[in-house]
């Protein structure tokens, strides 16, 4: 008996359909890729970043041009973050207090701050469909009484989220923290529980995780820790995106998935095969007269042979950052699409299985 | 009485109305645009570059593949130059003989040898539609006697070009040299026009203009000599693309330009619009609510503000170099498209003038 599920939930720019990875538009686009061709790989849900586009060109002249949606040609639904991973990453540029996050612009090294109403406002001013509440992000090894009082803050953080007036249409996620630690874990739901009693969230993120602690950790706490979000709402596993990684996460429950390593291993030319893992630069590569996934129905598996791919990298042409990234986000958004219509169809643990078996398989 | 010209021709991949402005793809790509975006734009013929394709990927890869069309994606025509313009640019790394040039690769140093029969071969291989003789490229100031010599050689190269075994589909142009010297022009057209009497040519290039010679030298020599140039037949002036050296060369008679500029001043933000340049990166775009030129139906204007455009640009996101590409081929195609049309409906002489008028008119 599985745990995944195959879920839907609205938003005002249409429904979602998970599981389903969520590319990552960090500026207001999905790196070398038009909308057009966005379309084309059929995501649910793109990301937006509130603390790069807060930046710049920043969210007031983004809500005067009618919003993140209009300015960027994108009609489906968007997720923006809060700007705290960003922020909380800018180590040695950034001062944490109750109020919020003192920080500097990687841009021009101007001051700024990042409180839970400022990150409410951004994304108000974005319009996405989805917010995401502004939490501490302790790092992945944090001792544990530490993390428990970034714990009680990210919560404290959570309901003056709450009580900012977001638009109408944009529905608020909390995020969920306690490292891989089970019963921080819950004492953290816990409290969350409690805001969501009054007003409910719209989903629940997991976030802290694939923050560098061992794989195994992430995995048993996953494994444990997802069937006690609530069933009725959606649940996110932040910054998630190897195959590996979105089938375990899947297996577990988790409906919602996003992660900048699918597009940003593609611009390198290291591509997702459904037989296993590609570096289209290899010299092998170089006369290969078929495509780079002969199961795979993407523009660029479609129209081009990987000799081609393998010379429009190493001549360092523009196009093969965006081949090789529609092909990337099709293979992982496809995967998810893949694994939902397995779950509609009753044969989800076969799909699993034989997709895991796939990439192990050597190319003939 | 206007000497433009509403001509036609065919190819193997296609008929080619002109005039048309011709993109250039010199590494088997228009950089930054698939072959989707490319159709969407509609040039007649793209360019292929033997230079380049000969040494990376190499013409018999290209080969083994099934051509260049295929490699690329791209089913109309293509036109391959000979490689001497690149090869001649090659200062301090490159001996000239009447055997060919000997030159080392810009990517590794080896060395290599352009004959016009290897020039052939090259193309040969690309399997391009139209193929362009090898000649020798002066500097834009050579002196007469010197010039002379070098046109010489040319008519001796284009004679082995013509004698080289092309594929049946192809057609091969002569280069006529001559630099800003009416006279050399017509004794080295003369020369042409002889080997054209034994095998017709299936068009003819002016080449050796555009290369850094005071513009109103080259304007005189296009007025006087363009029209001595075989009227059935097509012809191509080579390196020119900014709309007033398009709409000169249209008026003279000219049927085929290319020319990287559109391109490459697109990635740097420098773009053409209907109501004269704009530099897109300007403060003054920062905020503006319009498309970047409201009366052009290319995706870029049909889709983004110029303030998402601006934002593209300065935030360094590889999105900008398709777009603004996108935008300015779509310009420049359309322009001898335009062009066509109006000589069609005989209205050429308003449409030019009109043309005039609107680059000059500043924007509101």
């Amino acid at each position: 008996m599985t745990k995944a599920r195959a879920g839907s939930f609205q938003t005002a720019h249409g429904g979602v359909l998970t599981p389903a990875f969520m590319p990552v538009g960090t500026q207001g686009t999905v790196k070398g890729i038009t909308p057009t061709q966005l379309r084309a790989i059929g995501p649910q849900v793109i990301l937006g970043n509130t603390y790069h586009l807060g930046l710049r060109p920043g969210d007031e002249l983004v809500a005067s041009l009618g919003g993140l949606h209009k300015f960027m040609g994108w009609e489906g639904p968007i997720l923006t973050d809060s700007g705290g991973f960003q922020v909380f990453s800018l180590a040695g540029m950034r001062k944490i207090s109750e109020a919020g996050v003192a920080f500097q612009s990687h841009i021009d090294g101007s001051p700024h701050f990042l409180s839970p109403e400022r990150a409410m406002e951004i994304q108000a001013n974005l319009g996405s469909d989805i917010v995401m509440a502004l939490d501490e992000c302790p790092p992945g090894q944090m001792e544990r009484g530490a993390l428990e009082l970034s714990m009680a803050r990210t919560t404290r953080w959570l309901k003056r989220c709450r009580d900012f007036p977001l638009a109408p249409h944009q529905g608020l996620f909390a995020i969920n923290q306690g490292g891989t630690h089970l019963d921080l874990r819950r004492d953290h739901l816990h409290q969350i529980l409690e805001l969501d009693a009054a007003a409910p969230f719209q989903g629940f993120a997991v976030g802290g995780l694939s923050v560098g602690e061992p794989k195994e950790l992430m995995n048993a706490t996953l494994a444990e820790f997802v069937e006690e979000l609530p069933v009725n709402r959606a649940r996110y596993l932040m910054g998630v995106g190897t195959p590996e990684d979105l089938l375990f996460g899947i297996e577990q429950g988790v409906d919602l998935f996003d992660c900048v390593l699918p597009s940003r291993e593609a611009r390198h030319g290291r591509l997702l095969t459904s037989r296993g893992r590609i570096n289209i630069k290899n010299a092998r590569h170089r006369a290969a007269d078929l495509p780079l996934d002969p199961a795979c129905d993407c523009y660029t598996c479609r129209t081009f042979s990987r000799a081609y791919l393998h010379h429009l990298l190493r001549a360092g042409e523009l196009l093969a950052f965006t081949l090789n990234t529609i092909h990337n986000l099709s293979y992982t958004v496809g995967l998810t699409r893949a694994a939902r219509l397995a779950l509609l169809d009753g044969r989800f643990p076969a799909f699993a299985s034989s997709a895991r078996e796939n990439w192990n398989t050597e190319e003939p």
